[in-house]
C-alpha cells in the first residue's frame, strides 16, 4: 500500500493507475478508523480495480468552537486496517498541503445546506464541499463512497456533484452499527461508560418511529412527538435537532406520502452524535431505499 | 465540426479523443467571435491535439440591470469562423442544460474578486467560476485559453484552479486590438460612430501611463492622474474605475515596485467597455511578462 503526503505523489499513483486502464474507487476520511469507514474501502473494492483512501481531518468544515484539535487520530492503526482490507494508496496530506498561503475558493451548496446540520454547524458543510471537490479533483475517481450516516453531507455532495458536472458516481453505503444498534462513529470515543449506554437513545427512537410508520402513522408531528419524547426519557441526552424532511431535497414535511428522512442530533454529555433512518411508508424501508435516496 | 448542444454529446466525444490519448485544448466563450476570440482558438490549435470552443451567454455573470438579453449572438457565423480556424468541437449548450431545476450550487474566489469588475458587478465573478468549473469538468481539458483583456477573470480562474486542484493549466493569451488601439470586445459592436472614435481613448490612456513609466515614473497617484486627466478629455468617457494593483494578488498600490496591473473600465455613452496593461518598471512590458503574471 503505498503511503503519500502530497498531491503530486498522489497523483503519479493515479495517473499510473489510469494508464492501465484501471477504474478508481475512493474512500475520504477523517481517519481514525471504524467498521464503517472499512465497509466503504470494501465496497470500493468490490466495485473498482484501485482503491485510494484520504485521511484528512479539514480544519475548514470545523467551526471555531468545535473538536478539530481533539476529534482522534490514529494514523498507525488506521494504516494496518487500510492494508489489511487491500487499500491500494493512503492520501494523508498535511494541512499546508491542501491549503496553502492565498487560499480562497470555497464550493457552496445552498438550500440543501440550509437545515439540520447546516443550521447548527454553519460554514460546516462549505468546508466538506470544499475539501472534497479538492480531493476530487486530486484523486479523480470514477466512484466516490459516502455512508449513510452522513445523509445530509451524503446529499449535498450529490447536489454539488450533479451541478458541477463533476465526472464520477457517489455511492452511499447503508449505516454500520454497533451490536445494540448505536452509529458507528469515531467521536463514540469521547463516550464515557453512562454516556455510551445513554447514546443507545438515538437507535432507539429511531426503531420507534420506523414501527409507527408501518403500523400507519403518516403525520410529521404526531411522529416526531414519540422520538422526542424517548430522547427525553434519557437524562444525560439533550436534542440538537429531530426533523423529518423530504428526499431529496430535505424540505419540512406536514405528512409523509413519501420518503421521508428522519434526521437526529443528540447531545450525550459534551459529545454530539448523529443518526438518521428513511422512513418509506410504501415499503419495509430496508438497506435498498437508502441507496436510492441518500 | 462536431457542433452539439448537450452535455452528454460532447462528453462523448471528448471521451473518444481521450481514448486516442489526444491532448485536450478548451476556449470557453460567450459566442460573436472576433479576432480575440479566434486568436485562443488558434493558441489552442497549435498546442493541442483537439480544440473544443463553448459558446454559452451564462446568465449567471450577467446582474439583473445588465446586458443578458442584448448581448450579441451570431450562431452561424460563429460556427463558420470555428471551422475555418480548424476546431473539433463547438458546444453550445442551453441554459436548462446547464443550469436544470434545483441548481444550487457555486464556487467563489473571494479576495480577488472583491475590486476592480468584482465591485463595479456583485456576483459576475461568481457566475464565472460557477460555469468555468462546470465546462472544465464537463470538457476535461488539458489546457484552458483566456484573453488578457479580461486580466482580473484569467487571474480569478488561475487561483480556482489552484486552490482546487483542478486538473488542467490556464494559458493566458495577450489581448488583440482593432488597428486604433480599441481592444477586440463583443460589446464594441453597441458603440455608434461617434462613440467608436471616443472609445480610442482608453488605448490612449494606457499608452500614456506605459509611456511614463518608461520615464521613470512610479507613483501610482500620478500615473492614475494621467489616465484620468486623459479620459476626462473624452466628453462621452465616463470613468467606472481606474486603478492600478499588484499581481497577482490585485491589492492596491502605492508605487510600482514590480509589475503591476493598470486596469480599466469606463462607460462610453451606454457601454462600459474595460481594458488593461502590465506596468513593468524593470522591463519593456511584452507581451512576454502578460503570460507570466495574469
Amino acid at each position: 500500500m503505498l503511503v503519500c503526503r502530497t498531491i503530486s505523489e498522489i497523483r503519479g499513483f493515479v495517473r499510473q493507475a489510469r494508464a492501465r486502464s484501471q477504474t478508481i474507487g475512493f474512500v475520504p476520511t477523517m481517519g481514525y478508523f471504524h467498521e464503517g469507514h472499512l465497509t466503504l474501502m470494501r465496497e470500493a473494492k468490490k466495485a473498482c480495480d484501485v482503491v485510494v483512501v484520504s485521511i484528512f481531518v479539514n480544519p475548514l468544515q470545523f467551526g471555531p468552537q468545535e473538536d478539530f484539535n481533539e476529534y482522534p487520530r490514529d494514523f498507525e492503526r488506521d494504516k494496518r486496517l487500510a492494508a489489511e482490507v487491500g487499500v491500494d494508496a493512503l492520501f494523508t496530506p498535511p494541512v499546508e498541503e491542501m491549503y496553502p498561503a492565498g487560499f480562497s475558493t470555497h464550493v457552496e451548496v445552498a438550500g440543501l445546506t440550509q437545515c439540520l446540520c447546516g443550521l447548527s454547524r454553519p460554514g460546516h458543510f462549505r468546508g466538506v464541499t470544499t475539501v472534497v471537490a479538492k480531493l476530487f479533483n486530486i484523486v479523480l475517481p470514477d466512484r466516490a463512497y459516502f455512508g449513510q450516516k452522513d445523509a445530509q453531507q451524503a446529499l449535498v455532495i450529490k447536489r454539488m456533484v450533479r451541478d458541477l458536472n463533476m465526472p464520477l458516481e457517489i455511492v452511499t453505503v447503508p449505516t454500520v452499527r454497533e451490536p445494540d444498534g448505536l452509529a458507528m462513529s469515531s467521536r463514540n470515543v469521547y463516550l464515557g461508560p453512562r454516556e455510551r449506554e445513554a447514546a443507545r437513545v438515538l437507535y432507539r427512537s429511531l426503531k420507534l418511529a420506523e414501527r409507527a410508520v408501518a403500523g400507519g402513522e403518516m403525520d410529521v408531528a404526531r411522529l416526531l412527538e414519540i422520538v422526542r419524547q424517548e430522547i427525553a426519557s434519557e437524562p444525560l441526552a439533550q436534542i440538537d435537532y429531530a426533523e423529518i424532511r423530504s428526499l431529496p431535497d430535505l424540505e419540512p414535511l406536514a405528512r409523509l406520502q413519501g420518503p421521508g428522512l428522519l434526521a437526529l442530533a443528540v447531545r450525550i454529555g459534551k459529545t454530539r452524535l448523529i443518526d438518521n433512518t428513511i422512513l418509506n411508508p410504501g415499503n419495509s424501508g430496508g438497506a435498498g431505499d437508502a441507496f436510492n435516496y441518500v
